[in-house]
């Protein structure tokens, strides 16, 4: 049974292995509230995932701990795992599913751990890691149903309120719900007052569908931008937990996330991955009531493919009105590129980029479509862009 | 005159103004030496320029507070001062060149300052904060060349002293010198056994050439992605503060800077700006000397547009083997793509983007080009990829 001396026993055990993240106040993510930022992406690894391994290996017997561990994840409980292992001398052999990654399978070897790269999906990969289990001994170590890899996560909650008294509010991404059983553990029979709510992706919102139907519920399939938290099915210990102690799990879309990321990157300097900028979209998006309220978003992880990031910063520039694209047909004569480009600077709209391709079928032969990217300020901006380009007598077809 | 008891005073004056940065271990930037980061770019406004601008605006006469204060820059300094001014309850207008980012104007008005856009370059806006200085009765606060803006800075000395016992190697960025010279003061005069090397843009030298030349030298040009230091002359206070205490400044290129920015959104998941970033790129790049040491990288600041920022990105990826486009000469029939498609997959090169062309003239007029944009995991894979497919009979063309 999860209790409070395991999560203290926890915070002891970690002291040496673990950053304490720091508490950062963000000013910039929502008017009306002070919302503060606990940076598990800056933790050892880059997620939290870290604290819950370690706490399960520093428990195991001398017999266990010599005859190693096992586990299976294509993300950050895999280096979780191995950095753990590693510092508590223990050999850790990690199961990935062949498609993973390059980075991630190269920052799990860079840890120490032996990793096993098992053709097809995460399902097969589980499968081979419980085999292994059985045929060498290893222990396994799951990602999130076992209390005490929830003990270990729930130090996170004992940091919170340390770094900030007057707490009211803490937002938790939740994929198979390890992290958010441990911290509303902690906070709730520390401090019953504050309030803890959970956050998942529209695409992956097993928690929030079990709670709803007060059982815990399979998904058909799961998909979101936010891969660390793209979960099936909740385990039965985090399924109890959350029934219990978590007042309420909201979900986030996609471009929410990528809007919520790009924020992060802009006003904070930090980068987060899907799953850790979910409890900030949540707050940005009103998913919760936050007003007045001394808010604490939880930054899971930073583990984000920069390929992935690239294209989240473009898509959060065009959600938020920040970037636009204009296709404007032109009669292909000299001087057109230049009365455009005049009259967006004369906008306020910076260009970024120019194509000309050849028109499309209908219009005239030496026709052109002239596409633009342009910065702009937000939403207006574009719309006053539009408008006013129109009214030069600018052909905008797209 | 700068002194201890100054940048102790300006500690006492910042301590409920400013963040005391976290320094964040960060074991994956070089092999055999243990790097920290003092993160400034998490400061507030995204860089240590309130922590001069807040002292300075501190000793200021009542009189003075009540006219207000004016500063010019199209950056970090801007965004400092206007907030350091917001704190103090002083009013601050801020000259920026017109064609300054969409980005940094509105920080700079969020902060609450006014902002006067002048038209022309930055040496337009700087004469225009003069004449406003005079006219108008303001405080000018320079960027640099200030001693109390100096003291300011030097607070970040103190704090490293604080944070790591046994610091051996402090590398501070180097742009006018303010930063360096507050730090190297005050950590040479507490722990002079410290090495304070400041670091600059090859393409902005300006404070490494006038050292060399053992006068302060104006460029004729500076040009670097980290226009954060990006400065034609050193200020004299700065040089002599430099000339006496800092063991020696080197220089990076735009390209070592990228590829230090990307290492640090990778394995730190921090943004830096190219100013923020150099630090680390001349530790990456042994142009320091730190085996066995105990190294501060100072972070200077975050402010990075984000446009810039995907350029960076995909500017590190490739510098670092990471990421390779090819240019492969196909005829025009089908089961090409999927010929090379397959052989890429068992190369384990990463398929991001596909492009068909037509060929250039000289070829057969049904062949085509594929343009395809690989991941791959260094320049050992790069150059094993460009062999396999020669030896598949593959033409690749570039």
């Amino acid at each position: 049974m999860l209790n409070l001396e395991k999560i203290y026993q926890a915070r002891y055990v970690l002291k040496d292995i673990v950053r304490t993240t720091d508490l950062i106040p963000a000013q910039n993510i929502k008017p009306g509230c002070n919302v503060y930022l606990k940076t598990e992406n800056l933790q050892k690894t880059g997620s939290f995932k870290i604290r819950g391994a370690s706490y399960k290996m520093s428990q195991l017997s001398e017999e266990e701990k010599k005859h190693g561990v096992i586990a299976c994840s294509a993300g950050n409980h895999a280096q979780g795992v191995a950095l753990a292992a590693q510092s508590a001398g223990i050999p850790a052999v990690i199961c990935l599913p062949e498609g993973a990654p390059i980075s991630k399978v190269e920052a799990t070897r860079s840890y120490g751990a032996q990793v096993v790269l098992v053709p097809g999906v995460y399902d097969d990969a589980y499968a081979e890691a419980l085999r292994l289990r059985d045929e060498k001994g290893y222990t396994f170590i799951h990602p999130f149903d076992d209390e005490l890899v929830i003990a270990g996560q729930g130090t996170i909650g004992l940091e919170i309120l340390d770094q900030l008294d007057d707490v009211d509010v803490v937002v938790v991404p939740v994929g198979g719900g390890g992290l958010i059983s441990g911290v509303a553990y902690a906070i709730k029979n520390l401090k019953p007052q504050v309030k803890v709510y959970g956050v998942q992706s529209e695409g992956a919102a097993s928690m929030a569908v079990s709670l709803e139907e007060d059982k815990i519920t399979c998904l058909d399939k799961v998909r979101t931008v936010a891969d660390g938290i793209q979960v099936k099915e909740p385990g039965e210990h985090t399924f109890d937990y959350c029934r219990q102690y978590v007042d309420e799990i909201v979900t986030v879309s996609d471009d929410e996330v990528a809007t919520a990321i790009l924020k992060l990157i802009e006003t904070q300097k930090l980068i987060t991955e899907g799953a850790g900028a979910v409890s900030v979209a949540a707050v940005m998006f009103d998913k919760i009531p936050v007003e007045g309220k001394n808010v604490v978003c939880l930054l899971s992880g930073g583990n984000i493919d920069v390929t992935i990031l690239s294209k989240v910063i473009e898509r959060g520039l065009l959600k938020s009105g920040r970037s636009d694209t204009l296709a404007i047909q032109l009669e292909d004569r000299p001087g057109q590129l230049a009365k455009v480009s005049a009259l967006l600077a004369k906008l306020g709209a910076n260009v970024v980029s120019v194509f000309y391709e050849k028109a499309s079928e209908g219009s005239g032969i030496t026709d052109c479509v002239l596409r633009i990217n342009i910065e702009t300020r937000d939403q207006a901006h574009i719309d006053f862009v539009h408008k006013s380009l129109a009214e030069a007598g600018i052909h905008v077809i797209g």
